[in-house]
């Protein structure tokens, strides 16, 4: 099922980093916060702009991997996956390589 | 009853779907999570911008699936169906085949 | 009495469907929901837009059949009669014929 | 003592109208609602557009009868007579002969 | 010490009316409503328009009496006498003579 | 350490007065109201109009003595001195001499 | 990793002040209050305006040492660093040398 967002909205999926303790143990799924990175799988077209007239492009594109506040957003499931529909004003930051 | 929704408003006949449990068990109606996926049946003109002056058109039309938040909208029985008018910021994405 | 709603307003009678029980039984007029379908009577100007210029016409019209939320509007008391006086924004939806 | 209210606002003395029972026994004053039609006595000159450019014309007049919402408006007393400040917004409509 | 408003504010000094009940008694301080009626004894210039480019001007003068809202503004204390700053919506009517 | 405070923000150094009881006894300092008048000595450039074309000039300059909401802004140390942080709304009046 | 916040965001360092009692003893870091003064270490192209046409440019550059309020942002750690995620408008005032 392929999604593409409304305005300003985009759709990401969680890239969950392994999370090791001082002793190098590797903590179990629930002791380990919610993720806060992800990668931009869709993006809607902007929203428009007062007047109508036209859209205000989104500042991330398809691919990028973004940095998010943690209580933004909507949780789907497609196709059996957690993805996360976002705003783009829930997108902290941009990583660069 | 044909209705026609007013402004960036939108009428969705939620899809439900079959929820099957990993063993394969259906489960019945109450065990399922509310419906987030529907077909829009009808549009709105769009809401007015600022000025008045035009219509800001809706990215969705008459045939589209979408996804929209379960929290949004108003339910509304027509002809003893059950169905949801939107705003179009309810919606979170399009689904395209 | 005949009533002129300011601005953004209309003035709506409710429309109050017989509601039968699967047995066929007609409940009495407490058991029931407050309707939200009702007739226009009457419509505003509209409201002025931001550069307070000209005014933003109404989507609805003396006549039409509408939907509307269950929770808004003011109940007000007219010869006797229990009126509604809406804004156009609680108006979801226009029935048409 | 004379007002000019400001801006959006206008001045309102209460209609109070003789409520009957279905007995026909007329109620003491402590036993009705608080009146929500009234006699426009004064109009202010309209608030400002945003851009400080003109001002926005009131759609009241200076003895317009008008229906009016019971929780807005802050009550005052002048020359000993109960009247109501309302903003524009707090009127529903207007009453036509 | 002169004080000079910032923006839409204006500042009042309270007039106190005196007030005697039915049977003529003057009633002591305490046991009247907080006054709502003052001179206003300075205007700001108004606040800037949307744009920034030129500033609204103010319905009220340095002089003028006006009503007020009991709940509105800030009350300062300047050479020993109780002030109030208001904005200019906190201000309901002015007094004509 | 020299601070240039952003967009419509000021930096006030409170003024505290002296303040006798009717006996002529000083109060310490703990039995008198935080001061709410104070010494401007910094002021940002002012925010950016709404199109982002240029800044709304602030209505007070370094060296003018302010009255301000006792409320508002936020207090910071700075070079073991405490400062206050405002927004020019959070500013009453301007003191002239 | 390299972040680039997104429209009218900034990334800041913490600057954490030694502190020492009257008596010089140097305080624990549990005893210190949260810091309030950081170093940019990465600015947004600032957000749109309203007409989505153009950005407004940021107040603050990569490098400048920043006041900010302690109630603000988001925390994220990068690269086993804590840093502090804000908006322009928490950052209070800029340091200069």
């Amino acid at each position: 099922m392929k999604l593409k967002p409304l305005g300003d909205r985009l759709i990401v999926r969680a890239i969950e980093e392994e999370e090791k303790t001082a002793s190098g143990l590797v903590l179990p799924d629930t002791a380990k916060e919610k993720p806060q990175k992800g990668e931009v799988i869709a993006v809607g077209d902007g929203r428009y702009d007062e007047d109508g007239e036209k859209r205000i492009p989104l500042d991330v594109s398809q691919g990028d991997t973004v940095l998010y506040s943690k209580y933004g957003g909507t949780e789907i499931k497609v196709d059996g996956e957690d993805l996360l529909v976002l705003r783009e004003s829930d997108v902290l930051a941009k990583v660069e390589n």
